[in-house]
């Protein structure tokens, strides 16, 4: 093993009071010539769900690197911390609770399983052993591990083999076809307001037209919606229906936050029903 | 050709999701030497001007560079994808939207420009020419892009050239000096609530004294305020006229937000009208 | 002096509008092999307590290097701008109003002192000596002394010695033990609502068991807490008292924002006083 230049970093803890930053001085430290790269640190708080999401779809756009993910709301508590080893040879390090193993899957499949044992991660690192806190993992265990695999300390030395079936695993994000509608749970409001499904593009029939969108449960306006190519085949306060970056079911309004217009968040599921004899109507090539 | 060591990255695309992070992850996949600077990943959604206003005051500081901007609210139109060489040496890639031009002629003015060809571009990045999408051409076209530019690739590999006559400029934000007045339009509120104004301080006439400030065409109340040299001259309260890091007027208050106390959003006029027999009063050499 | 590979950087700019970035470009300009490490640009605006407290407990976590820390509301004025030695190697470099030293001490003690000299740092740093802002000292005078530090320049060439004893100190934040209760000031409130106290968990005392939980003359409701090892030991909704990961003492909720639930913002005072009898009751080795 020749170790990797790249250590990936996610988790939810915000820029502010420096817990980004300690953890990538502990990496310096342990493994100078590793460089981090930032994939998120804005993960809603302890929503592992959601650093799942980014951390699959992220990691594979990365050369083959270490891959430190902390979304962590069982610190402290007997949840195993982790460094899987998946087919393309990335290493992800983070916490026992499903964050870990969609990008795993992302990246070729799961090939081995470690749990990290903090004295022997912290002797490697050369590191005070009796110094960890009960809250702050990440800091104190994760990511001198990380460093250390990124510096091709060989799994064993700093872990202990696992079953793969024993991994805990997240529930997938919720969606249903029937023969004229779909439901679907709102995975992700992006920046620009776009409402990302959890329905694969492929899956929606047809994939033109005009779709009926509500949302389940809750008492919000009805509203109809065009398939088309991007935004800008639009017109002003449209809603339209794409196929997103990743390839899933979106909602879009040009210029504008679908999510504030339909009100939607986060989690809420929201039904396509097949507007008859618009098959095909608004389709852009 | 060389190729640069720096690439620097400014969208509107916020830290979330991933979206900042799956360009860096491609470009260090294309160019694993290069080193990517994040100037702000913050600019308001879709602001083209504001974006331009802050690579055209970033970039002169970065030795020759490849700049990579993405403010693209005509992700997936015709709008052509951008290569821009500047009479420094440095490459601007991004949309043909004006967000690019305010840079380039801060680099020393703009020496060629190229419109991207997506096949060619993915080709020579070996990655699927086939799969792009239609909303993240960051991603799948301009990454690829900036990296192998900073790589050496010849523009001419990855690019058509085009006529620079052709390209789109934005109109310039507003100002208008008059023998006692001055109306100009507020082009930033930074985070200390300082109001930056489109005014160059070499215009404002006199360069000292007081004036009375207004909000054009909004109901707000009118203030007095005093040209200093910096904030901590103000007393408690007081409003001062500076020159600001950029060499414009701005507004502040001490030790308090200026456009909170104001109501001041950017895009606003303020008119700066001198006091009569104020000039030199407070002026601090 | 070699020199040293790491500068670290902590403001209270914020990414939004390339305040940051236009500081790295400068200490990239000036020294090309050094990376920056970014601490926070999220220091609440002007509050040199909050960036001290940052700054004191990430330094010590970083290879010996030097940390640029600016939280600068007396920029322009006459106070002082600082490069510190610490005896651990470091340098520290940033205004003179309290900010620095707290990480001083933490990097093993102020060994000497100096204060730069703005035509010195921008001569040796190849910059023109007369374009110095008022109002940006960062990008004009501390990031290339930074970067002139970091590449091994002898203080001596950009700064003339300073007396230790004359600079200025912030008031450390307020904690006071009696008998059977503590009073002491808040001062973080991390992204998941944990409060953070001044007082050491050393201090606390019985370091166990049940305290009363009140706001110091603020009229918001009383709670009880109980002393726990992590998060996960608490109930649902129960308000928990631990030893953070710094070593203080703090108030937590499991999976919820104590900060929030309480009404306690940073600054205020919180008074915790004994509950007769419960000592080591709810204690978890």
């Amino acid at each position: 093993m020749s170790g990797f230049d790249i250590i990936s970093f996610m988790t939810d803890f915000g820029w502010a009071g420096g817990y980004v930053s300690v953890c990538e001085a502990v990496m310096a430290s342990v493994r100078p010539q590793a460089r981090v790269f930032h994939i998120s640190h804005e993960v809603p708080v302890g929503d592992v769900e959601a650093g799942a999401l980014t951390l699959e779809r992220i990691c594979p756009s990365f050369p083959p690197a270490v891959h430190l993910a902390l979304v962590d709301p069982g610190v402290g508590t007997h949840r195993r911390p982790l460094a899987l080893m998946t087919a393309r040879g990335d290493f992800l390090v983070g916490p026992d609770n499903g964050l870990l193993l969609p990008a795993a899957q992302a990246l070729g499949g799961l090939r081995a399983a470690w749990c990290l044992d903090i004295p022997r991660v912290r002797g490697q690192a050369r590191m005070a052993v009796d110094r960890v806190s009960s809250t702050f993992h990440g800091r104190d265990l994760f990511s001198p591990a990380a460093a250390l695999l990124a510096g091709a300390t060989d799994p064993s030395a700093i872990a202990s083999p696992m079953e793969v079936a024993s991994l805990i695993q997240t529930e997938p994000a919720f969606y249903e076809v029937t023969w004229n509608e779909t439901v679907s749970q709102v995975i992700e409001i992006d920046r620009f307001g776009n409402i990302g499904l959890a329905l694969p593009f492929a899956q929606l029939v047809p994939p033109a037209g005009s779709f009926l969108v509500e949302v389940v449960a809750e008492d919000l306006p009805e509203w109809t919606a065009r398939v088309v190519r991007t935004y800008a085949d639009l017109g002003s306060g449209e809603l339209g229906i794409y196929c997103d970056s990743w390839g899933q079911v979106a909602l879009a309004v040009k210029s504008a936050s679908a999510a504030q217009l339909l009100s939607i968040e986060k989690g809420m599921r929201v039904r396509l029903t097949v507007i008859a004899g618009s098959s095909g109507e608004g389709w852009v090539e």
